[in-house]
């Protein structure tokens, strides 16, 4: 995008309120953003078709939790030790920064530098200071390029590293800076009156959807795979936002969580996704240091084991079905697979959706695997079940090692700490007990650490006995596994509005949005020509059908010229105008403007208004929907 | 309610996944619930009826704004130092209460025990210890009522007297409780890496509204009257919460702010309901120690002042109508106006719509005048105007009074502090600058106290001037007053679930939620008779056909009995079913079953749904939407 174009962009983005910093008139505080009117009517709308796209098309179950989250929940799911980023502190000045961005944005600088060195002379001899020291040949660009392609995997350790090898400073002043800290993005409060009980701001909608899970199944009547879902504020601490609505502190997500047998990650409804074409940048493409992606059927790419099963394969069609039908710019769209040292800690596969904005590549709609880890955590933590019961049509007999405490000394041997013991037993997989029962036969003795208890536990042969018993399985128990889309709606709005940007070539000053008519803040505005007593009637009568059809429009009577208020009109993105004019008086006829095109036709305000909500709801286009209607000549009405 | 309806309904809501209680796997944390999908689609109903009824009817202006707020704005609001509780602790167990509940559930009690006592003998001997040890004669009890009347309006100081007096104590230990403390009812947290900046939890979405209140006038082009809305959540962190969804620590708002005229709070829209009847609690009646509300017509109470203004009037009577709508019983719904000692530290009038449920009336909905409060303080703190401009028709002149500082020493004498002094000066009221001024001429000095000046200050003539000046004003400025409906919309689901919950006579098991077709959970439930495979083309022609006509609807196969279905439709509070057998197969007819009266009327699949449709948009009734439909008689298929 040009520069002048995102001045214009970001300049109408203001004037016509869709978003501006919060608190604005106290000096704002980075990372908040308010919706006015237009951002917030464009943002109902995502939600709505959202609602319709997966949870009523896919029979999801809606869910809305608590933002507000125990520490227990939180500690449990992994996010109070994992949930962080790396940052550091300017010795001198104190200013803070995420170590991550400071070595992209340092490399990046660098590489441009160089690039533009080798065929302008450098202007500013003061580079030097800022982090662009280090002669750079090939070999080394081809080095920074690789760190950069990683940069989202790497530990602590390896940050502190490179920061020392590629000499990073503070890139405004140069100084010297601290090692990486780690810092829990989680927002910190404490519930009640005693403080005694600490709670975050969810960083994410799933955690509470998981501790539903029970409740979902029975309400489901116990069948899988079936799908929750919620749209909801969630709240992220960033060391330091940036980059306007692309990274922010507080953030609407929707999420929905897929719960699928382990053994069966096939989907019912594979086939009518398997011949869509995504532009997907595999793992594999990003190990080779490049950033093409490949242009590949779903079908394709699950045969090839690119991507991992048919329902991240099915949700990935759907997340691509959803972006491009609000406005998504299909030729800046892209799946990328995360690298195996950038995924979440509970994620085994995860696709982002990345779609192209000013601000470059950046991930809306994250897709991912996270296996049995969530549900499995909560289980082990609370001790509740929380497993599918699958009866067998055929009842199976397996071999299972099973403890047997009673027959020993267990209890008599353990006293108050067998509980413990007894917990840390059962949890065990059957390949443990296994060696364990080779373990015992061999040795005599097995010691055992136990969580809670200081010292280690030694059991021999008097104690317990681990058999290998056949047992019939009438009732299959399993833990389900979970696939992941989850949607940051505001980051999806931004690159919305830059997709659907542009600017009159006739009129350079006049910024269109051109918004898909079903997800524009207002579909229509109606426009008497004049704010004569004779034009009431016919608008009344306009807006009353426009109401009817329940098609969202807002009147524009102020005095202004027509064409002022088309272009007001061109700036909200409102896709129709109706004009009302004298000659609406004596024949009922009105005028249909459409904004892209600013074609006009005339017909009966009921011809217009049903040409209008047939666009809307996707069943005709422009053309089909106002072939009967008369095409309707400019008088230069537009200046 | 009885207390066995009580217990039905509490099962049922919680087996129906209605809502319950977060993070309950973890033991749950009190204040804090989560809504399965029914709770979940009726709270999305209600929210789109809101946003129609009130946005788009009154043409709103809807925003939506952060949560977490800094320090410094809500400081200047006065929730930092206002938004309060008054708490004590028990000396020993450490337990804590919120002291007026406690003084409220002891003095209940006590009246309850002595009433009950004048009839039967008392039961329990241990009452003497657990707050009933007063004798209580008339006069008592006259005193307790009056006290409980006024409970929400004693300070801290009152409360510890009336704790004394009435000896307050632990009512479960009888142990003794420490004075009052308050606690101030915000979730506090810390925004950025630093920990430096204090930030919040907003209280209410309004704070964020007027923030932005100059952008939203402009986005009006400059006209007032007009409204912002917001829908979104607020936190309270309740030192006690119970009565389930009534008192929570989470909850979802919706809050309009009406900016008018100080001079001119008529509503243009006033006759449309001013014959109007509600029941109003005034101040005047819970003076006389009464909770029998007045019936009255909105114009008289306006005429008799006992509603200070039109608009506030106004906006009670569309909350009236909102309330109705969605099934709110007119016969437990009142107005209940706030004391003087009552209201909140920004009102100048105050009225509750309070529903009765089985937990006495609770306040749903309040509207306030916050007068010009909230813009005022927030204007002052960061010098940012926020006035209304009014072009007046014929130019006025007006005697003002105005400082000259530049003629005299001000400059020299007060050197850095000048600013101060000149912003003190400049902010004070034209009454104030007449005293001053009258002061100055009579004893040649005044003396000012300016925040951030230790020292008073001392002016003479020589440094400043005072003088009245007539002047000719073209444009009015004016601080706008707000007018506030703002909906807790927990409270009000909890409410209605209570209005619409019966159970059917001729099966007391069998719980019926009769909510209005329009906001219930889900509108149809498609019941194709058995699970034969011949019946789906019919069940997918159906359920398309509610598709196309945006019927929400779900489809319940499995293989239980029709009764059991309609039974588990009914606790769901869906108001229709649509039963395909196998003489649809063979006509292409299906039968429509009403939730309430149980009638069935059978036709074709878009009669049916058509019927389905008007009654839906409130443009038919069941009699008249089924009047050309054949009756079916039921043959024992609830069974």
């Amino acid at each position: 995008m040009l520069e002048s174009d995102k001045e214009l962009l970001e300049s109408v983005l203001k004037r016509r309120f869709f978003f501006v910093p919060s608190f604005d008139i106290y000096g704002g505080v980075s990372g908040f953003y308010d919706y006015g009117p237009p951002g917030c009517a464009l943002q109902a709308n995502i939600i709505d078709l959202w609602r319709k796209h997966f949870i009523l098309e896919e029979n999801m179950l809606e869910v809305d939790c608590s933002i507000l989250t125990p520490h227990e929940v939180l500690k449990t799911s992994g996010h109070v030790d994992k949930f962080s980023d790396w940052m550091t502190k300017d010795f001198k000045t104190g200013e803070m920064f995420r170590v991550d961005h400071l070595i992209e944005q340092t490399l990046n600088n660098r590489i441009v530098a160089e690039e533009s060195s080798t065929s302008v002379a450098p202007k500013d001899k003061n580079l030097k200071q800022l982090n662009h020291s280090i002669p750079l040949d090939g070999d080394i660009i081809r080095k920074y390029k690789e760190v950069l392609n990683k940069l989202d995997g790497y530990s602590g350790d390896e940050l502190a590293k490179l920061m020392e090898v590629f000499e990073i400073v503070n890139p405004t002043t140069g100084g010297k800076l601290q090692s990486p800290m780690e810092f829990n993005l989680m927002f910190e409060t404490s519930i009640g009156p005693s403080s005694q009980m600490k709670g975050f701001l969810r960083p994410e909608t799933a955690q509470g959807q998981f501790l539903n899970f029970n409740k979902l199944l029975e309400f489901n009547n116990g069948k899988i795979p079936f799908a929750s879902a919620s749209i909801g504020k969630s709240f992220r601490n960033e060391i330091s936002p940036r980059a306007g609505l692309l990274r922010v502190r507080e953030f609407l997500m929707a999420e929905i969580e897929y719960y699928v047998d382990p053994q069966d990650k096939s989907h019912k409804k594979f086939k009518d996704v398997q011949n869509c074409k995504l532009s997907l940048l595999s793992r594999d493409i990003q190990e080779r240091a490049s950033a093409v992606p490949v242009r590949m059927t779903l079908g394709d790419a699950v045969n090839s084991k690119i991507i991992d099963n048919q329902t991240l394969a099915y949700f990935m069609a759907r997340i691509y079905h959803f972006l491009i039908s609000i406005g998504i710019d299909n030729s800046k769209l892209r799946f990328r697979q995360h690298m195996a040292n950038e995924m979440a800690h509970y994620a085994t596969d995860c696709w982002d959706a990345e779609i192209l904005t000013s601000y470059g590549w950046i991930e809306c709609v994250g897709c991912a695997d996270r296996s049995a880890y969530d549900l499995t955590v909560h289980a082990k933590r609370t001790k509740e079940k929380l497993i599918v019961r699958q009866t067998l049509e055929n009842p199976v007999n397996v071999s299972i090692w099973d403890i047997d405490f009673k027959s020993g000394n267990f209890y008599k041997k353990l006293r108050k700490q067998s509980a413990l013991v007894k917990d840390h037993l059962t949890s065990l997989s059957q390949s443990s007990l296994k060696e364990l029962s080779l373990k015992l036969e061999l040795e005599g003795s097995i010691q055992l650490h136990v969580d809670d208890i200081e010292n280690d536990i030694e059991l021999t042969n008097d104690d317990i006995k681990i058999v290998n018993e056949t047992k019939t399985i009438h009732v299959r128990e399993y833990i389900p596994n979970v696939i992941e889309p989850s949607f940051g709606i505001g980051r999806i709005i931004y690159a919305l509005i830059e997709h659907c940007f542009w600017r009159r070539q006739e009129d350079e000053a006049r910024a269109v949005f051109s918004f898909p008519a079903k997800i524009a803040p207002s579909r229509v505005l109606v426009v008497p020509l004049s704010s004569n007593k004779e034009l009431v009637p016919m608008t009344n009568l306009t807006t009353s059908l426009l109401k009817k059809c329940k098609i969202s429009f807002k009147v524009d009577d102020s005095s202004v010229s027509i064409g002022r208020r088309y272009a007001r009109n061109d700036e909200l993105g409102t896709p129709f105008a109706i004009t009302i004019d004298f000659e609406s008086k004596k024949d009922e006829t009105v005028t249909l403007r459409e904004r892209d095109s600013k074609l006009q036709v005339r017909g009966s305000i009921e011809s217009i208004v049903n040409a209008i909500d047939s666009i809307i709801n996707d069943e005709l286009s422009w053309k089909d929907a106002t072939k009967n209607l008369t095409k309707f000549e400019i008088q230069n009405t537009e200046n």
